[in-house]
């Protein structure tokens, strides 16, 4: 890599199969999700996350190059977090809380992420890509906050009730 | 996993790994850093890297349990990532730039899991723990911080003429 445009198609890469295996993940999240609101909340980012692949899909056009995803290791560890807590949790309240948490730490990748790839466009001075990513970065800010507020609204009690 | 106090474990020692392996990691980050601001963050959050640790050791006495970690493949992701743009990076400031992407890519990982931690430790009341925990989270996020100035100051500048 010889430069940011290097350094922008291979985090690119990084983040389409991220958001690819994300798009996998959440329809399961969801189905173990006992609590209604954080399943919606699941299922509604499911939806987002599909709009996410499609302007990545776009900016991978910007930049004419070739969309295609590139093996993520912090997301593949992220996800099997999330499953193991599926699986090791001995009841709904203590799964959603886990699940929560491990969706949580999905984000505060991605926003790391994209927070990067938005500086890196702006480098460029592709002033589209930039419109794009800030798009899907303020979506993924939302939807951790959200999960923030059904944590303290009613997971992390209920979780708390479950001992 | 029947309770938070499971769920609260569980993370702490996923958390006390993903620390230790930030301790063997972040002389490594320095040493390959030819950004001198950015080598001085490195080896300064290393020295508070090596403090979270210690308040670690001190949540685990105060909950009782032995302190113990616990592979965490998100961080091993993470720290891959940041292995492998060391190696693909053909120049000095590609690599700073890309190197300054991955750590903030683990902190951001870690304020996530911070976070949940210290709403865990809330709802099992153990205002000891929170304040622990809630001190290594301003650490984190000041250090994610830094690390977006020294971006924005001169790092991806320096990336963007080194095309």
């Amino acid at each position: 890599m010889k430069s940011v445009e290097d350094l922008f198609y291979a985090l690119l890469q990084d983040v389409y199969f991220a958001e690819k295996q994300l798009v996998k993940a959440l329809p399961k999240m969801a189905k173990q999700s006992a609590n209604a609101e954080l399943e919606k909340a699941f299922t509604d980012h499911l939806e987002q996350t599909k709009g996410h692949v499609e302007r990545l899909d776009q900016v991978f056009e910007l930049i004419g190059k070739r969309a295609k995803g590139k093996r993520c290791e912090a997301i593949m560890g992220i996800i099997a977090e999330g499953e193991e807590v599926i699986e090791d949790a001995d009841n709904d309240n203590i799964r959603d809380a886990g699940i929560l948490a491990a969706a949580q730490a999905a984000e505060r990748y991605e926003i790391a992420r994209y927070g990067t790839l938005c500086a890196w466009a702006e480098e460029l001075g592709d002033g589209e890509a930039v419109k794009l990513l800030k798009q899907t970065l303020e979506e993924e800010k939302e939807a951790d906050e959200l999960l923030t507020q059904i944590a303290e609204g009613t997971v992390n009690e209920a979780a708390r009730a479950a001992a």
